[in-house]
This record gives structure tokens, C-alpha cells and sequence, in this order.
């Protein structure tokens, strides 16, 4: 009985492993991410049913394709120690859950939408890139900090100041800090908001443009920040990978010329006897 | 009487390196961002009585807190020392000026706003954050002047040469300096600024184009100068940190070979004889 | 016969060499490019006997001046073997392919916009320029796959929640995605896309928000990717150029210091005897 | 009678040198920009007289010194060699033209804007500036040259295929390549210029995201290049300052090490005797 167990996870390992089965994962993967963007089409009720036995095959293939993956492994909490295996057995259980009242498909159909992140779990060249990203976050965080205390800042002094020439822009403090982040994106910030308020205040411009320089400063200093942060850690990785070969080589000859020398001593002292 | 002082100092300045104690204060000062937060609400008006109260009982802990941290100075006057304690005893100070007037309460609900500010002043890594960008302010200086001339001849010339055309965008130096500068934000700069403009003067694209193309190219210019300037900086201190060691090594070693041939003349004009 | 067309290919050869019939092509190109662009005028329809024989010229110009390149090489699979002959030869030969059937009539004009782009085949500083364009497309291949995954879900959730606020922009996932492309060049992305998504769904927000900010990260970062690669890149070919010579001579250096032991302990062993 | 011209030069040439001179020029070229920006306001015309007044001191004080800085030029030719006496020359002289005629009160007005740019000729660091921009520039020539053929094309290609859309927008080369720019700024590239011309050519949205990419793309790469560009440069300057002076030291003690070697071989080998 245990025989056969180990034989089946082996025969599970190797069809994990496969480049064709891999291959036809990832196919799966797209056909899945096409079905979504098909069903956006009002054209598309035409083929309801076809896309509905499509959608169910997937499904089916998704849940086959985790049962091997999970067999495969020694041991079941193996397979969850990987966030990525995680990620991809939310997905596949979540859309089995039976979801028939009506407003609940609105929420099963945008479950469908994240197993195209399947795609990043599957190519390792998007995983490393993903993975690198979610490395440079941390180094974000004071920034992001600094920006949203200048944003709390202005959206309450506009909030207060501007109220009464907006309501809809400058309402509360949330609504002055959307406008201040349409603000930082550029996108009518003078026809739209600007100007309408200088019409009032005449002085407002200050705000704005104290708030427009402000952020471009802070941006563009973390910008070089991190531009030297990841030069840094380069230029070390680099330093003991070569530089620490020339220094060693260096560092030997100099304890080596101390015992030249030594010798010599010796040696001149032996030719005045 | 004098030791009681001492004592009292000594058990402040406890209280005031406490990590509980720091916080509270950070706790403190994010309830009272998020007071006026709330004040901004239409809907807030109802808890006004509440909100008064706590905004009552922030100015009280604050002061508190402020007296804590001058009196567990040996003197008075350290205190004044840093720029953050400066920063944080005149917010203070100022909100407990009685400004019941109607016209007073816009200034004294400007006054607590700056308190959220209070949270760089308390937050180590944000204090690192706001003296670098304060570092890098005079570098900026000459280039900010070089673009205030090019804003000055373009918004003059503009001024001249269009006034007639939109009285509002172009009617003296000023405002037509702000809409330079909605132009070098790219904000309705052609359908807005441009396409009116060229319907009078069909070659005013020139004046356009130049002002941008010269915006962008001084910026592109600042930018490289500054990531540049930031570098060489860096690579001087690194330079002095791990290849000081590797020059002076070669240098004692250079030292060294000089005087072992000298000492080998010498051996070799004993065996001579 | 074969001597007379060897000597044939020869002259031909020094034609296409010679500097001034290479400024001639450049002249007649750009003579052609301003003619694409004078038929764009509504005026030029008074000239348009001349535009039609010079347009007739610089085609048989053309003409001539490939058989020129072709009959000067030794074999005409070598003139094929080189990219930009081969742009120049379809070029050329799709514009003596008579079009004058209404419709044909745009193609063929099309085909003649082209011909501007000779002028980077035939200008070295543009070819290298192109060339060094060309080979940096792969490693922004990935990450161009990446953002593509992040506008496909994205487009997806927009189109299943807001196509019933407006079908022109949220219709389908087409539509959607070209939406989010608008809302990421920041082109009216609040006034017309967010605020009337906001009227229905009044935590769309988060939807755009994250999006922005996504998209803003994942560009940060690819920026800095491509900064560091190409800057390692540089790094390593400075330090075969340079390096290299440094760390060879301290290499030689530490293995003659050690010939230099041995001979030493000679020494002195035969002054002890 | 030449002694005393040497002795008016030197005079004039201490004023020159003089930093109270210096300050004083500084300041009148304030008054005069203060002076034209006040010209723009209507509010200014009650002072029509007192701005007469002051403009005409300007420029007898700005002829005043230009006569001195040229007298105190040993030979006269000696004050042209230089590119911004020239510039300073010409606005000045230009300035001392009656232009009395209502045609040429604009003129006369523009020429007085460019005074402002006296500023960077007599402030150092500004000139130190702009001659680094100017130095940056030919390294732009090319890519500004490819940039100006893609937009040739696409503005060929967009005046062939949508002149019908929208004349204003599409009517001929000029107005398309106008357009195109509008669409790299990103201004209302959507909604005044991609969507219009979708509803007659659905399938544009391919021209126009190709145009973007290949922008950005091109833009992009120019960026990298320049930087790169700059920081080799940079790095084989610091080569020369530092690193020549490591790579010598070992240099000289590659080859002492060799004559001690051989020094060595010729004790062994009396020692052997």
C-alpha cells in the first residue's frame, strides 16, 4: 500500500517537472485570461454556453493540476512553505466555491480575473522580476511617509481655505487630497483647480505652486536616493567579487616583503662576522 | 531645595527617554492629525462638543510634554539648541493663544495643522529623511535662478506679445509667468494656451516650442548634474574608506623595495671584496 | 566579356564610394521627403505637374542607385546579406509597381513616407544610433509583459464593474485597457475617468489609485534596472580594458616575490655552511 | 598724451575689477528687468513718466559701462574676443536706436527683455552653467535628428490618412507634426485627438500607441546614453587623478623587482664561486 503511494508521487513528480506539461499549464493559463476578456464583449453572449463549458474545463484543469502538484510533494505542508503554491491554491479552491445568486457573480467572475497572475507563478523570469520589486518596497516606506504628511497637510489647509469654493474638490479632507493628487499628476491642474480658486483667492497660486515644487523636490531627491542605494549594494557585491582578489594578493605581499627584509637583515649580519 | 530640583530633573528626562513615553506622544500626534481631519467633515459637526474637548485635551498633553522636555535640560537654553525643539515650543505655544474671534479661528485651525509636522521632529528616520532633502536645497539654487530668467524673458515677451489676444493668461508679467508654468507642466498647454494664441500670431508655435524644448533641456541637465554631483561624493568617501588601505599598502611596499635594494648594494659590495 | 564586367563592377564600386555621390542619395532623399511633405499641402495642388515628374525623378534616382550598389558587389546574394539593403531594395522596388487605381493611390503614397527612413541607412551616426535602440528591446521585453499582466487585470475589473457608468470607455477590456493607458499617460485621468466613475462607484479610487501607483513602481523600477544593467555592462568592459593590466602586474608581482623567497633561503643556506 | 590714456585705462580698469562696480551693474539689471515687468501692467501707465525716466537712466548707465569695460581693454579688439561682451555690446548699442515709429515700440520693448540675460554674463556661476548646456548640446544633435524623422513620418502618415477627420488638426505636414507633439506631451492626446479619430478610423489607436512607444522608447534610451555618456567621462577623469598614481607605484615596483632579481642571481652565483 505504501509502495504504490511513493511510486504515484514519483510518477506525480515527474509529470510536474515535465517542460511539456509546464508548457501546457501556461497555455491554459492564457486560454483562461482570453476566456475572461472574451466574456467583456456584448458579442460574446452569443457563445454563453461555449464559454461557459470552457470556463468549467479550466476550473477542472486548474483543480487537477494543484492535486498533482500537491501529491508530488513529500509532505502536504511542503507545498504550502512557498507563497507562490499559497497564492495559486487560493485561487484555484476560491473558484470552486459555488456561486449561483447573482450577486455573487460579479465576485466569482473577478476571482477568474487574478489566475492570470498564475502567469508570473509559472515564468520564473517574472517571478524574479516580481520578487525584486516587492524587495525595493520597504526602502519606499519613509518616502511614502514624508509625501502623504505633505499631502495631510495641504488637503487640511486646503480643505479649510477652499471649501467654499469647491465643495466637490475641496469638500473634506479626503476630497482636497484627491484633487491634490490630480494635482501632483498635472491633469488639469490650472483650467480645473487653480484658476477657479484664484478667482477667490487671488494669493491661492502660492499653495499650488508650493505644493507642486514641494512634491517635485521630494520625488526627485528618493529618486536618487534609490538610484545610490542599489549602486551601493552593486558596487560592494562587486568590491568582494574582484576588488577583494587584488587586495589579498596585495595584502600578501606586503607580509612577505616584512620577511624579505628580515632575511636580509640576517644575511648582511652573517657577511660582517 | 537644589537636590530636589536635580531629582525632578533627573526622573523628566527618564520620562522623556522612555520608549512608552516617546509612544504616546507619536500616538498623540496622529490623533490630533486625525482631529483635524475630522474637523473638515460637514458631518463632524455633530460631535462638535466631543472634538472640542479632545482638541483641548491634545494642546494640554503637548504642553505638558513641551515643559517635560525643557525642564529635564540642564538649561533652559539647550533646549532652544535644536531646530526641531524651536519648531515644536512655538506650535505649541502659539495654539494656547486665545482666538476666539471669528476672524482668528481660520489662523488657529492653520496653527494645529502644523502639528502633524510634529511627527517628523519625532520619528528618527524622518528627520534623516527632511535634512538630506534640506541638504540638497543650495545645489539647486543657481539652476532654480537660471530657470526664473528663462521664465522672466518668456513670460515679458508673452506679455508683449499677446496680452490682447486672452487678457487673463497673458494680461501682465505675472500672470503670464503662471501660465508658462502651466505650459512647462504640460497642463491644456496646447489646446488651451497654444491653438488660441496661433490664431493671431500663426508662428507664436516658435515662441512654444522654444520655451519647452529649453524647460526641458536645462531640467534633463539638472537632473544629470545633480545624480553626477551626488556620485562623485559618494565615490570620494568611498574612495577614502577601502581604497586608503590598498594605497597605503602599495605605498609602504614601494617604501620598502627601496630600501631592500640598498641593503642588497650593500651585500653585494661586501662579497665584492 | 567577363573582363569587361569586371572592370564594369569595379567603377560602379568606386560610384557608390565616392563622398560625393553619397551626398547626392542624402540630397535626393531628403528632396524626396520634402516632397511627401509638400503633397500634404492643399496649395500643392497647383504644382501638382512638377511634385508628379520630381516624384517620377527621385523614383527613377532610386532605381539607379540600387542597380549601382547591387552590380558593384561580387555576388548579388552578398548586397542581401546586410539588413538596411534589403529595407532600401523593398523600398525602392514596391515604388516602381504601378498604383493607379483609387485605392492604391494612399498605399503607395504610404510606401513613399518610407523612403525618409533611407536616410538612417544611409547616415552612419543614425545606423549605430538605430542599432544600439534595436538591441536594448529584449531586456525591457519582460517587464513590457509584466505591465501588460497588470493593464489586462486591471482592464478586466474595470470593464466587469464600470460598464454600465460609461461604454466608451469601460465597454469592453479593449476599451478598458485603452482607458488605463490614458489614465496612465495622465491625459484627463481625474475629470473624465475618474470623477464620473466616482458618482457611481464612490471607492473607485482605490481601483485608480493602485493602479497609478503600480504602474509608477513597476516603471521606477524597470528605469533602475536598465540604468544598473547597462552601467555593469560598462563596468565590466573598463575593467578587462584597465583593470585587468593593474591586476596581471600584481599577479606577476606576487609570484616573482616568491622566486625571490627561494632564492634567498639559498643564499643564506650556502653562507651558513 | 599716451601717458595719460595708459593712466585712464588703468583707472578705468580698477573700476572695472571693482566689486562695488560689479554689485552696482547687478543691481541696475534688476532695475531694468523690475522696470520691463512693470511695463506689463496696466495698472503702470499712471507712471508712464517716472518709467520713461528710469528706462533712460538704464540705458545711459548700461552705455556708461560698456564704454568703460572697453576702454579698459588694452586694444579695443581684445573686448570682442570674448562672446558675451559681444552679446553685450549688441544689446546695449541696439537699445541707443530711436525707434519712435508705434511699429517699432514692440521692437524696441523685446530688445529691452534681453537685457535680463546680462544677469548670467555677470554672474560666474551662471555662466558656468549655461556654457555646461551649451557643451551638452552636440551630443543631443543626433537623437534629435531621429526624433525629427519619426515625427516626419507619423506627421505624414497622420496628414495622408486623417486630413478628413479634422482639418484644423490633420490639414497638412506642419499642423500633423504640431499634433503629434501635442500627443508626446501627453496633452488631451485621448480625448481631443485619439478618440475623435477612432470614431472614423477604429483601428488609429495602433498609430497612435506605436508613436507613444517609439517616443518614450527613443527618449528613453537618449536619457541612458547621456548619463552613461557623462559618467564615463567622468570616471576616466578620476582614472587620470587617482588611479595613475596607484598603477605607476606598481609599475616602478614591477620593474625594481626585476633588477633586484637580477641583483639576486649575480650574489648566488658569488657565492657558488
Amino acid at each position: 500500500m505504501k509502495r504504490q503511494a511513493v511510486y504515484l508521487r514519483k510518477q506525480l513528480e515527474k509529470i510536474r517537472k515535465n517542460k511539456l506539461f509546464e508548457l501546457t499549464v501556461i497555455s491554459i493559463i492564457i486560454i483562461s485570461a482570453l476566456l475572461i476578456g472574451a466574456k467583456t464583449y456584448e458579442e460574446a453572449s452569443r457563445f454563453d454556453r461555449v464559454i461557459y463549458w470552457l470556463d468549467w474545463g479550466v476550473t477542472a484543469f486548474f483543480l487537477v493540476e494543484i492535486i498533482i502538484r500537491l501529491l508530488s510533494e513529500r509532505r502536504f505542508i511542503n507545498f504550502f512553505k512557498k507563497g507562490w503554491n499559497i497564492f495559486d491554491f487560493i485561487i484555484v479552491t476560491a473558484s470552486l466555491i459555488p456561486m449561483d445568486y447573482s450577486e455573487m457573480v460579479l465576485l466569482a467572475r473577478l476571482l477568474r480575473v487574478f489566475r492570470v497572475l498564475r502567469l508570473v507563478s509559472m515564468v520564473p523570469e517574472l517571478r524574479i522580476l516580481l520578487s525584486a520589486l516587492v524587495k525595493s518596497l520597504p526602502r519606499m516606506g519613509y518616502v511614502a511617509l514624508l509625501m502623504f504628511i505633505i499631502f495631510y497637510i495641504y488637503g487640511a489647509i486646503g480643505s479649510f481655505l477652499f471649501h467654499e469654493v469647491n465643495e466637490k474638490l475641496w469638500g473634506n479632507i479626503s476630497l482636497a487630497m484627491l484633487t491634490l493628487f490630480q494635482v501632483a499628476t498635472f491633469e488639469s491642474w490650472a483650467t480645473a483647480v487653480l484658476y477657479p480658486t484664484m478667482e477667490h483667492f487671488p494669493y491661492s497660486w502660492i499653495y499650488f505652486l508650493t505644493f507642486i515644487f514641494l512634491n517635485a523636490f521630494v520625488f526627485l531627491n528618493m529618486m536618487i536616493g534609490i538610484v545610490l542605494d542599489v549602486m551601493q549594494k552593486e558596487s560592494a557585491l562587486y568590491e568582494i567579487e574582484t576588488g577583494e582578489g587584488e587586495a589579498a594578493e596585495i595584502h600578501w605581499m606586503r607580509e612577505n616583503m616584512e620577511t624579505l627584509r628580515e632575511q636580509m637583515d640576517r644575511i648582511e649580519a652573517k657577511l660582517d662576522k
